[in-house]
């Protein structure tokens, strides 16, 4: 089963595929998706396109993101939300079903504490993943979100269906 | 010039269509896409597939998408955004110029007051075209956004480029 993992944001986007095998995990491929132009429609436009890109690279077959963690800056939830709004649009155009993970769920499976910190995070998911190259912290978190998933049901459910 | 007016929301997102020639506007089409599925994901997908036939039937030269208040309660701000991110992102797929424009910009344009309430603004919108059936408030609220774009220089600038 293969999974790709998204870690939400307007300028800057992490996203993460992992093959998922029982209790086996091995990484596909990671990266940061960078939203281009000058408006906001069409930054959101950029990102639609390099995720479908990295959708029909990699065909993962489920997909997981970040629940937004809601501050009181309400401007920078909206803006969140709306690049939330194109990561979950996309896997769901290829059909996947979106698991969805609140940051402390995420960071519980992978670091087996809800208040780990982004070095913490890399260093886990690179201990699941000998010799993964990872592309910056925002893919890190994006597999984490994906190895979160795997170990959470979601797949096995998958499995057992199939 | 075509103009399509969003009002967007997660469950039910407004649009409008006009024609604008010089300061005559005349109506095209306008109704409520309404989000189906059992997820998130799903509803995003729901509408922006509904979106994507209303650009293609009605083939817009420009859109304008209201820009969504921001308020105390982070969850209504991130779902709103969620929509929001589709709606900026659909005529960003179509090349589409995406103005944005304040609700208290709209009304003040379209009833001439920042605090009018919907009855008000879709009184005045069927001043404005005359024998308009307009299929709720949202879809009310979109044809106003549309207008107001109308109104507000853009669609000028663009016959003086053009």
């Amino acid at each position: 089963m293969r999974v790709l993992g998204i870690d939400p944001g307007l300028r800057n986007l992490g996203w993460g595929v992992i093959d998922v095998d029982g209790s086996r995990i091995a990484h596909v491929a990671n990266g940061i998706c960078r939203s281009q132009g000058d408006s906001l429609a069409a930054r959101l436009c950029s990102l639609h396109e390099q995720l479908t890109q990295i959708c029909q690279t990699h065909a993962p077959q489920q997909a997981a993101v970040e629940q937004t963690f809601v501050n009181k800056d309400g401007a920078s939830t909206l803006k969140l939300g709306q690049a939330r709004g194109i990561a979950m649009l996309v896997p769901a155009q290829f059909g996947l079903d979106v698991g969805e993970y609140a940051p402390n769920t995420v960071k519980k499976t992978v670091v087996g504490v809800g208040h780990a910190d982004k070095t913490q995070i890399a260093h886990m998911v690179r201990m699941q993943m000998p010799g993964v190259k990872i592309e910056g912290p925002d893919a890190a978190d994006a597999l984490a979100i994906a190895i979160c998933h795997a170990h959470h049901g979601s797949v096995q459910r998958m499995k057992v269906k199939a």
